[in-house]
């Protein structure tokens, strides 16, 4: 089974560190590649970032269609992941729905730890889009910016960890939703120490996306995700047609 | 792998059809045992039917905790599923709530094909206590008993496709989800068939038992499925208390 | 006009209070017995007890059709319900929806009070398939079990009182649902104490029963509640069957 | 028990007719009293009718306070319903809430069928407001007019008729609710017809009006329905200032 | 383009200085002339007040049918809005969804401010009614009443202050909108001092009567707001019928 | 007052045409300028298309900040509006959401009728994000291409007809909106033809944009809509960069 991972922000490092996540959780016949647009901003954070991180993932997934079993978009905005279905007929997974999805399995109501609190409204978007508005409790923010997720100096878990601490205690949680690719590696101790499921959307996917393969689901073509009908393109985006 | 898959009811015929079902989708590692209660209907059809397989079903899964990694109910009501998410840590998937999961990530909108009308509304309840009514267009029922499925007199096949027709015709639907567990076998051909995603649970709830285990994820123990406290039960039930 | 309440945990010193007070609020026409089944838990807390406690009430039910014109549903978690329905065209009322009809007419919005907050997702999950999720601002727990609710040392009145007093200052409520069979009897104290409407289904389901049967409504036996198609149950449920 | 039921068209012999279709269905103890304002509309039909009518219903409820235990509203719309609240402590119950609740109490899904059209809207605002619209599946109309519905020449009965049984066949219901005060004496025969619980609003009012009396249970008095504060009011309704 | 803009209570000295803030906003091509009832209540906190206000507010919209090309109604519950839409086609604009509808262009989640609590639970019902709830994080009182908002001694400005600050705070809103006729004045100052959108009703019901009117777009008469068919009015309000 | 209506396609002639629409709604103090990207999709239907027409938007208001009071996106999807709200503090219409909120205020349920069905579920997830999913009965597709609009020969108007008919007698809608840029010209025509409202987005959008602007209404900088971070973009996106 061969999954692509795509983080839709141009940082290598961020790239390959979530690849490695991914991979640590796949089973043993999936191969994951994980990549990276060379357009586009090196975070996403807020709506005008989704915005210009958008062409270069579609190009990802166009130019490649038909060398992989599925895709997921390794950004827990899930940017693009509407566009993303129109592409092909591979199943495309965004990391944000496939933790929602998941947690929804495992409790009643759970709450998100976001980055930035610039986020929230998107993500609380996105809940509302997928159903799940009513199983999410509430969304977080622990205000450390992606970049500066690992960063030991950034405080970074230690403020997520404040985060789950409040939401546990004010929230009527009983799960942790991570909020960003970036937080992958911190969901195994979190989970720990506070003993409640930590869930990690690049882990949620990396399944998800192994599930639809595995039992040769595809994306739906009728509807909203029809393959786009031909159409000229100009200018900068000519090439991107169909 | 241990998944322990559940048929609450009490028709082994079924229970070794859905458990073939089962392994034909799970991974190489996973090991899927099928089992039913002694006790209770022969098939599940409504509200009475599901509250005399309950019993049976949380026997089953409280004597065997600790010998399997998850467990599946293998009744599209997901019957008995947060009961049974009560008695331990292992994940307990219900093959209704795999499915609808499962279509939502293929799918905008999916239309649920069920066997009697009379289980339309619990369905329905189901899919708004998950938070995907807006997803499901329309739960649409064939008319053909649990127990004729596979009967080949009963005509199950044709009635089923006449409903998918009418689903992808009338409630602008995408993708089908199969109501019933009984029916997994007819997933693969009517997919052909109708060139749409048709999403059966018994496999939906397999796949996902997978990734949960394979995450390391365990049901939420803080809030509605803490273990029940110790407590007196009586007469036929003495055996059953914790 | 007879009324059979139904205490669907076997303690019979709870059944007898529930009646007492019960018969306190009925009409003088009306015979109210008040009955529990030898089978099941003391008390019902969480959804494991609710799953044993079902199969004894449904039992009553059945075997009682024909000689009682309503029945009464003596647990806040309105246990089986639906099932009950099924079992013949007398009126079934839940004293949980009971009180939240009743709160509904004497208020815009009301607060709950039950016992232990394992229960309160049960509860939201009904007011959300009744439509009353709007109309209620919060459940409350005491965290009193139900069991010690009689018991002057446990100071459950005062605990109730405390949640009252924090629901009218916090929540906006105007009115407060009793969230317990077993808090029937603190229902007018209260009210008179924090001069707000105090309801307790109990009594709340006790006029409602007397309603429907003074209007000649019965359940709807088409759809949803239709009396089961004959079918064998087996095992310890053998007899159980229609 | 004495009951104060108040027409707030000015059509005498339709109050009369209301009055004895409640007295009909009263408990022994309960004495019923029909009056409508001698100042608004012969009937309500819309919006503006409503405006024109509520000032000679609150009169007629301000007037009588302490004299009666309860008030019932009988237009279908609700009219005034709040604004009665804020008026005393007596419970005030409008005969269209009466009549969706008892129906939620019987059925899983009921259609209501009103007179015209036009009021169709206000009507499923009403059931949006009180939180049952998902248990109503259709507000019909049977476009015939209020003042019509007992001239045997307008073809009521048949047109109601037909009705219900469109609502039958087409909207998955399982209960009727008679949508206009007007129609309370063809309950009984329509639900013999067509088998299913028919719900007059007029019938379930009188039930509910003394449930709440009979439990001692009175409108909430902080919040929305507060007595107002004193204030001038000018010209023509000077008189009716607190 | 004439546009009468119509406060429903009696307080003329009000009515003045509401049609100064609306003069202040309108286009120069635009009439406005602001009118009050001579019959009820001197300010609008309430449903019982709401009740007596809409006779005089209909009587001034029926006799000027013709004259002017729109209607505001000035009171932020937009207290007879319905009604008022039946009896014309020019537009009719509340100035309560004005400010939710221009709120919404503006920000992703906005709270109220209003005068008195009493009246909270009416603008939720606006808010619901209009589908805007999702948008409106909190309605807020700042205990002023409506007829001291002028009066410095009241200290109405720094108790709206006090509510804005606590929303930004609290709320997680990005915009106010202004809750009563009375605090138009207010809304430049305080959206310089807060930094963040103040919608005041008033301003935004002027600009958005010229919009309709500018578009020819008038209210739909098919429907719920069709003009009354022609019926008899009874005593006091006998002149008002159609 | 300066309005920058953006067509975020790259077809001119439509820009033009859509500017004519636009100034023919202006007040007489308004400049409208309409402007289109260089770059990405000739016509916009479907996310793909969506996906690639937002950076050439964005760049154009980005260039153009302070120099334009107000800013449309003149395209029915309301592509890439949050962004663009992102990029300062003056107002962004999107000529959906206008369309919807101006519908809103002069019927109770409206229909919208648009170019291809693929474009449906975008289009109802824009109004369930605005609030307004319950004011719009029905999204209709009359299945001619954005492009063909202008075309005789493409019986555009005609189907447009037949849809609204459909609409008018099938989704109890009261009104009509256009459901694309390139309709605009069509409104006057229909609304005369079916005697309902008829709202057209473009001319909406101008009218809102320019009561915005005349109230000195900005858009909300706290929260999602905060200006981003700089932070660096990179390969063709590079200068996009804040």
């Amino acid at each position: 089974m061969r999954i692509l991972l795509v983080n839709p922000n141009t940082t290598a490092t961020m790239t390959a560190r979530i690849g490695t996540a991914a991979r640590r959780v796949a089973s043993a016949s999936s191969r994951i590649e994980a990549v990276n647009p060379p357009d586009g901003p090196v975070s996403i954070e807020g709506y005008v970032d989704e915005a210009f991180a958008v062409p270069g993932l579609l190009r990802i997934l166009r130019r490649s269609q038909g060398q992989w079993d599925a895709y997921i978009i390794a950004c827990f905005d899930d940017t693009g992941l509407e566009a993303a279905r129109c592409l092909g007929e591979a199943p495309v997974i965004g990391i944000g729905e496939a933790a929602f999805h998941l947690a929804s399995l495992l409790s009643n109501r759970f709450s998100v730890v976001t980055t930035l609190s610039r986020s929230v409204a998107a993500i609380e978007h996105n809940l509302q889009r997928y159903g799940l508005s009513a199983r999410c409790s509430k969304v977080r923010a622990c205000e450390v910016p992606v970049l500066a997720l690992d960063d030991p100096a950034s405080g970074a878990t230690a403020r997520i960890a404040e985060e789950i601490a409040a939401a546990l205690r004010e929230d009527r949680s009983e799960a942790i939703v991570l909020g960003c690719a970036g937080m992958a590696e911190f969901a195994s101790e979190l989970s720990s120490r506070f003993q409640v499921p930590v869930v990690d959307g690049v882990a949620a996917a990396v399944r998800l996306a192994e599930s639809l393969v595995g039992l040769g689901l595809r994306t739906a073509k009728i509807g909203p995700y029809a393959v786009p009908a031909p159409k000229a393109y100009r200018g900068q985006f000519e090439a991107d047609s169909f």
